[in-house]
């Protein structure tokens, strides 16, 4: 579990202090780290965390009524999510979104995607691309791509927004990055929620919120290194670690997420200021004592504001 | 020193690696602090660091030829500073600044005054506070509170912004919380530089920062709680520590500086929110990797970059 002194318990709502304090820590993490994540293992991962997420996804479907169909855009697999009542407003807006899971683990029907469709009122296609080590980069970030290109095509890049959590988020940028290259038209708002985007392991967050996160930094950082990188990338290529890209201001308006305990809390604040600088309209929100991805705990209340202020970015962009 | 790892000084500038690897450690920080807060050794501390910033300051004045008065509004001490050219869209615009050093130590002619002078070129009103332990709180606050008074009556609220960094900004914090009480009008902006705005001890960073940043967390509670806090306070009383206030959409837009590595990053992050949810426009802008009080080292690339958003803040709120 992490430890949390009464200093540190003061400014925490009850749900938080429960979630941290409730994390099995993993003993000697840096030591066992390579092992936890080499490619022969992930499939148990996987197995772990899904079985312990379905329960959590399907309670939040049932809840909120949400209807979760199958499709393909562009030969790739897509979840569409749909509310029971959307708003009117968003009758031709899409939510794109891309998962997290440290580009290993997870699913198109996270409760990033459930609980954006069922809080915004708005249809969320989520992208069930590729994981590794099945593939490495830059598959799911083309699959990513060729979607994009198809609901541009279909609806106007004004009418879509897109979203990304941790490993989701460096997809996204990537993805973008590739989409100016090619000159389609940039989405109308970008959310990045505890971006990865920076995959050489720099950051001050990544060495001082080791073992404050409720995942060791050490093990996504081999789940990385040992499944999604290519042999021969530049960690610090600006495709594959967007925040060493050169934006300008044609890049859409971009709200980041991060928290304090976060092992990417570094990452969004670069990203933050790289676009702030160049005459991008960013917003950074950062969660008090808040952990990678804590957005999605849905009644953990810090998380609930935050959501909120995302929503109140993103509605923005979509008024005409 | 502060230990750097490869992946921290990655994202650092090397004006920021330079002064972050200069900083003599203080050996068992938590043991010694008690002694070195206490109250007989408060004028030893207060010269080692006028000392080490008079030559700074010095520089500052001389190479942005700045004019230093001193004067008195409402009884108490005043340093106004002017620069030499001021913006003709602030003729008649004001900064009133609380200077920082944990309520003990330094001066209105701080860096934070003179570098704002010198960079949004407009006239800085720097009050001379009592420093504790000669008086205890509330007095500081209630001279700002004189100052503040008397400068709306001669020019108008509107035209006047505030700001305070450290112990300066609880001084802020508590002095607009009195003067809405008293029904003055407010403000035109608030600018809160790693603002101690819980003097209870709260927060993630108060503890995770410990060692971290440019001087112990223990020293900064030991100094405070001896020699500033009331015998018979409540430390989590509202106007002594203004996180813990009650806000609305009435309150002046403000703008909070924090860095990842600053003892203050969760008081500026809470306050952030607890304005925001109140209905106020804020702003957070955080430093990757900064310490405490990092906008006052002048050449520090991530301090320049974060001073300049600072200055449009305030500048939108001095906009007819």
């Amino acid at each position: 579990m992490v430890m949390l002194s009464p200093y540190q318990k003061a400014t925490l709502s009850p749900e938080a202090i429960q979630t941290l304090t409730g994390i099995p820590t993993i003993p000697f993490a840096s030591l066992v780290s390579p092992y936890l994540a080499s490619t022969k293992r992930i499939k148990s991962l996987r197995e772990t965390t899904s079985a312990k997420l379905l329960p959590i996804e399907e309670d939040i479907i049932a809840r909120h009524n949400l209807t979760v169909q199958k499709t393909t855009i562009a030969h790739v697999p897509v979840v569409i999510i749909s509310p029971p009542q959307p708003n009117p407003a968003y009758a031709n807006k899409v939510l794109l979104n891309f998962f997290g899971g440290g580009f290993v683990m997870g699913s198109a029907r996270e409760r990033a995607a459930l609980l954006m469709a069922a809080e915004m009122r708005i249809r969320v296609y989520s992208v069930e691309y590729s994981k590794s080590p099945e593939v490495r980069y830059p598959v799911a970030r083309d699959e990513g791509l060729a979607v994009y290109r198809q609901l541009v095509a279909d609806m106007g890049a004004e009418n879509i927004a897109v979203m990304g959590s941790s490993s989701g988020g460096q997809i996204v940028m990537s993805m973008l990055l590739m989409a100016r290259k090619e000159k389609l038209p940039l989405p109308a708002r970008v959310f990045l929620c505890t971006p990865s985007v920076d995959l050489s392991g720099a950051g001050d967050s990544m060495v001082s919120n080791e073992g404050r996160d409720v995942m060791p930094v050490s093990l996504l950082t081999a789940i990385v290194k040992q499944n999604y990188q290519p042999v021969d990338v530049d960690v610090v290529d600006p495709i594959y670690s967007p925040v060493y890209a050169e934006y300008d201001a044609g890049f859409p308006p971009t709200v980041i997420t991060v928290g304090t305990r976060d092992l990417c809390l570094s990452s969004g604040v670069r990203m933050y200021w790289k676009l702030r600088e160049a005459g991008v309209k960013a917003e950074l929100l950062v969660g008090e004592g808040m952990w990678h991805g804590f957005n999605w705990a849905e009644a953990v209340p810090e998380a609930v504001v935050v959501r909120k202020a995302v929503r109140e970015f993103l509605q923005e962009g979509f008024k005409d």
